[in-house]
């Protein structure tokens, strides 16, 4: 355990933060997926900032410039998709770039960052590059909202608990990586391991290296239903409903999850190692999310891969359901289910 | 020469980049101190990003963490100073974190960034925090202009040029770091060697370390006069005068560089030196701008330390003048005047 690993930085913010003062606007403080203020006209903007690092966040010899250009846009509109109504407008790009790297990489990675950037009409609007030891991202986008906020913290009792997409591919997509490192040490994985690899393990792998926003999903859901709260899963699923239930407590279906195909045959019949990656998998952007049980079939029936995983109650804790059995479960490596 | 040294970033997004569309509302366009951007109620926002590497912008043997919280939030106010009439209001911080870092480090890191946003009446508003191989604090300001913004490029022929404060303390503080710490190799500059420098080098080596933003002066200039141009000395003067003559032209008396006593003391009688560090030293933070001749009288009469140094001409040239001669400086490293 590090200073780092035990040091909260929202925390200590949150703690020693001067107040807000009238002029600043502030409409919803730090600690949510954005920051948002006002303008004088109401208007809502919404800022989200996050700091990419090669080998932690990604590896410059396991995805190519383009992948990991696209990778740093991408995580931060996903902050914005999980404020609802919310619109990503311009981004802010600084990057450490070692001594080593060759001016074709640079390219191909602000070509990259430049293309993710008008694929969500996205002003490239700053940047400052420096040298470095290690390939360093920093993006910041603002966004704008033109309806209501959708916060972490809005679900009551009752609500249901949904999500989109799948949960665990990420994951099972960096463990396949690190496992092919491992097997062929002097033989890093790159493009002519991955050609080795079984087709599902590679859309595995592809889902952990480009993940996908879900911006116009977040948009559509909040105009054609009543969303309490939202988040992303990019710290996994257990977080997510984590900080959905708050001090309130949830219930989720374990069987409910959505799994992809691909996972459940790299998990042949291991199930713990299939609800490992489903719940603390991470590095994966869907929406997790609550709504009154009242659009339940208004929510099926517009948004078809939209499942409901589970619910909102009141007794303070999250259980989780697996053959009709509740268990408890905490965070603390690698879990028995 | 790298890669990254030929690499400018910012010609490369200004070539390549998608104009922006109308629900963009972009007011001034990446490549100035700021980016801008307005609300409906035309509101205007003025937007920097600039991020910080140890052993490049700062050293965590040379400086407390302290000072290197309140450097990295001083550079980006210093951006906002520079467009004239704005103010910031939302800091958000990106601190890439090595593993062998205390916890008292991180606290007090912080606790100085907090300060110094309140100096400011800045709220810190978002932050990220993750491991690294070297301390890098990537900081976006976002900020509000309720006037007019002043931009790099607004000079025309005739105007004079203002500066505010002396030139080449920082550059000759850093070179007094660097000379203890070749000199006493295994005794690297600290605390207990900044004890042994004369009063004189340790006030340069103080500027250095700790640059103070120009914002409340930069706002009383442009409430006061009708300033054309303005940009801070951030990559030294020479830069500076270069950005503001732009493709017109400017001459400037190199004698009327406002230089302290302690950089002349540090200088003894080289003045080659001593115009290196003033022109060329960077790291600094003074405001540098154009106004018209009618407004000289005013701006001498209400800000004593503002110095007129030259005036922006036509000729498509940067002339310096000294001794009554002119010389065309390009530079090119070390330069001999």
């Amino acid at each position: 355990m590090t200073a780092l690993d035990e040091f909260k930085l929202i925390d200590f913010i949150k703690k020693h933060n001067t107040k807000p003062k009238k002029f600043h606007n502030v409409d919803l403080d730090i600690g949510d997926d954005c920051f948002v203020y006002n303008s004088s006209d109401k208007n809502k903007y919404v800022v989200t900032t996050d700091i990419l690092i090669d080998n932690i966040h990604f590896r410059t010899d396991w995805a190519t410039p383009e992948q990991i250009g696209q990778k740093a846009i991408e995580v931060n509109v996903s902050d914005i998709a999980s404020m609802g109504t919310a619109k990503p407008l311009y981004a802010f790009i600084s990057v450490g770039i070692p001594k080593n790297t060759s001016e074709k990489f640079i390219k191909n990675f602000f070509s990259s960052v430049k293309k993710t950037c008008d694929k969500y009409d996205i002003h490239l609007s700053g940047g400052d590059t420096v040298g470095a030891e290690a390939l360093t991202i920093s993006v910041t986008l603002i966004g704008i909202a033109y309806d209501k906020i959708i916060t972490r913290t809005g679900a009551k009792k009752g609500d249901l608990i949904f999500v989109s997409g799948t949960f665990g591919d990420s994951g099972a997509g960096l463990e396949i990586m690190y496992n092919v490192q491992c097997t062929t040490y002097k033989n890093p994985f790159n493009f002519s391991t991955f050609r080795l690899l079984n087709r599902h393990e590679r859309l595995l792998v592809q889902r952990h290296i480009v993940p996908k926003a879900r911006l116009k999903l977040a948009n559509e859901l909040t105009k054609k239903s009543n969303i309490t709260s939202m988040t992303d899963s990019s710290d996994g699923l257990f977080k997510s409903v984590e900080l959905l239930a708050g001090n309130k407590g949830a219930v989720v279906n374990m069987e409910q999850i959505p799994v992809s195909k691909d996972l459940v045959k790299y998990c042949k019949n291991d199930l713990n190692k299939l609800y490992n990656f489903a719940l603390f998998g991470g590095e994966e952007f869907e929406l997790v999310f609550t709504a009154d049980k009242q659009d339940y079939d208004k929510i099926k029936k517009f948004f078809k891969n939209i499942k409901c995983i589970g619910k909102i109650t009141d007794n303070k804790k999250i259980k989780y359901l697996r053959n009709n059995k509740i268990r408890n479960i905490k965070y603390d490596g690698y879990k028995h289910f």
